[in-house]
């Protein structure tokens, strides 16, 4: 593997689940791959999950870590070619991805959608000029309009979970008061495609996620509709794509309740963390056994540590 | 040792004294015991010491180390029970311990007393909750009413520089324009209790600690009275118990001089730092041989490195 | 070599120019000198290049890497003596310094220009204090005044890169609107000297570097005459030294295009980077295969790592 930036990056999903699970199960067999090598963490953007278990995964793998918050730590990046450097900015991407090649044998990049400019967000200007001029495999930490390290630790806890062996699985919009990225909703959606589930998207009128991302993919506008009978209930708030970046509603007849996950097949609820409790879901959803979310958390170690395995394998 | 919170987790402070002053001599010893462990430190308050020295520990221990300062580099957390999320606070202290759990093999945590809420801050909120939540041993790098791994060090530079077999202590108050906890002054005080040192506590009327911590500890409010005869000066500014959280006096009396060392027997002058200089003490007393401050900042790591070797050993 | 704080610290800068080529060549045969050692970066202002490049050198070596931006992260420290410290600094560099001293066996700082007092700058005073209290050797990660870790960098590159024994170099002015520190001009005035290149400066009047550092170099006042027949074209901004930290001029007839660049003997472009595209050189001039600026970082790893490898030498 190259890079781990988008599903082309990848030769087969089920292939890299697989490994997940097994590198989750040995851990510590393959230091010998990152000996000497150096992976370079940037954000651009807050982080725990990703920040920690993508240390503890290069840490598992025998590599030197080190990290970077963009703004706090260097200088304010120029993304736009052409321009006179005459702001804030100090410094443009051409030079920090190319000198940051220079030190790190692996980058690994947040940053994520602005969420102002529809075209600029969905083009990737981030991560796409970090693969261009860094020289190095870039590893996505979530950009504008993916998170796949998030929606390989997706798939993994599902393959871990599952009592049939094609689950109905309901990525479903629940209510926030501010505008999210559908980053996480994306690129969830794409990896399931990937499977042979049964799947479902239940959000509001104005919702619809991006066609390239969802294909055909059902979409209802009737939440319960689509619980009935599901075994992975996948929540995630998001703005609006079509009237891009905005909310329509905080409508919170959209959130989780243990009524509405009554009717699942026993359904396990996911959220890719974190959570505002309350708002989005009720607490008692959480904190039934039916949540897997620490779980889910959890493989976001094996999820990242395949990915960098496979990178590792290929310098 | 399970937890390293407070005095309740541990079985012997001699005991934990000699192992802190053998790792002194020997500190490279027990890195099998760290190999392919990770410990997590989360900062919600500024630190030096503390920071530096229990990375330098746990990396003495053969252990991974991951830094987070959680404001800055992740979310904000809510800590209540029952809130609906709809502020500032985007993740709740039972997933993100949960989560944090999940990748660290030891969490280490620092997290001020608020000095609002007196109820709040002596029920160890933050720390508690981390112990309740992350499902793996918790260190404390200054709770909101204690601060054990200075109170280790403490302890381990009186044995080194005492001469005599049963010392008199003195933990004196000294002032400052801002109000600060009480953490190290409590913490000081338990530890201290734990060992059959002379022990006086001298502060202005309206400053007593809590008689949880100080027992029945000898309190003067005549600095010069206490100082008499002492080995050890350990000076501290405090905001009130009483008045909770409040400035009640900046008397520029209470300041430690060369005059009022004078008093003591030889005495050596202690403080956990930062210290301002000129405010709380004389520039004299901390440029003279007296001043042991650096000999004890740099216990800091043989305090923290035994504790984590005696959880290490219990994992 | 104790530190590595100015040029005084060295004994020959061949030599060591030699050696950083020695280790880009072979990076990873000195492990065993950093084997449970620490080095301490210390980052008052932003960075990426020596960030990273740092820690990427001390992890070659075999070191443990400890990072803290100190104001982020810990305490404002107070650098004046005699002071009553009740304003904002919590912390005196004496004890700052000390204490840090106890931790890591190398001290790595940095600490920019104020640009508000010129004696209190050209007097190196933050990172001589740090000589004075920490006890450990230094490394200068850019001061007021110097960046040796530049400098070797850059010497390292023309050697890699002249075609002729004695290359004439050429250190020029370009425009900036916001009033920058001399340190790399100084430095870098100061190393070349240390060599037998043909060594030219070209800046406005008003701009000349401070005598103490370039010596009887040939200062000229017209860039074009500077440029014909050189070998390195190297650019960077400052302020004013006689009107100290003053921007006088942002003339734009000063900023490298591929003109001026044509007046050279197919001089390469270097500059120490971040650079402000437009502003201070043409996007041609950064983007033809001449400019050397991503070779030219990347040899900052092998020019710490010489110094830290000579330190260590001489713990």
């Amino acid at each position: 593997m190259k890079h781990f930036i988008n599903l082309n990056d990848l030769e087969s999903v089920p292939e890299l689940v697989k490994q997940g699970r097994a590198l989750k199960a040995d851990p510590f067999s393959f230091q010998h791959l990152g000996k000497n090598k150096t992976i370079g963490l940037l954000f651009f953007n807050s982080s725990l999950r990703t920040r920690i278990s993508t240390q503890k995964a290069a840490l598992n793998l025998g590599m030197n870590v080190i990290v970077m918050n963009v703004g706090a730590d260097s200088w304010q990046l120029e993304f736009e070619d052409g321009v006179i450097m005459d702001q804030g900015k100090a410094e443009h991407i051409k030079e920090a991805a190319a000198v940051l090649g220079q030190y790190c044998d692996v980058l690994a990049v947040r940053a994520f959608a602005e969420l102002k400019d529809r075209d600029a967000d969905y083009e990737e200007t981030v991560l796409e000029k970090f693969r261009k001029y860094a020289g190095v495999p870039i590893i996505n930490l979530e950009s504008a309009t993916r998170h796949p390290c998030q929606s390989l630790a997706d798939l993994i806890t599902i393959e871990e979970l599952k009592v049939v062996e094609r689950p109905k699985v309901v990525l479903t919009w629940a209510p926030h008061f501010k505008p999210l990225p559908q980053a996480v909703a994306n690129s969830f959606a794409e990896w399931v495609l990937k499977t042979d589930y049964e799947f479902v998207i239940a959000n509001p009128e104005g919702y619809d996620l991006s066609p390239e991302y969802i294909k055909n993919t059902k979409v209802v506008h009737n939440q319960e509709e689509a619980f009935a009978g599901a075994d992975f209930i996948y929540t995630k708030n998001w703005s609006s794509f079509e009237h891009y970046g905005q909310v329509l509603t905080q409508d919170p007849a959209w959130r989780i309740t243990p009524e509405k996950m009554a009717l699942t097949n026993n359904g396990k609820f996911m959220h890719c963390l974190p959570v505002r409790r309350g708002l989005k879901v009720a607490d008692e959803v959480l904190d039934s056994p039916d949540s897997v979310v620490i779980q889910q958390a959890g493989n976001r170690v094996w999820s990242v540590q395949a990915a960098l395995k496979n990178i590792l394998e290929a310098l």
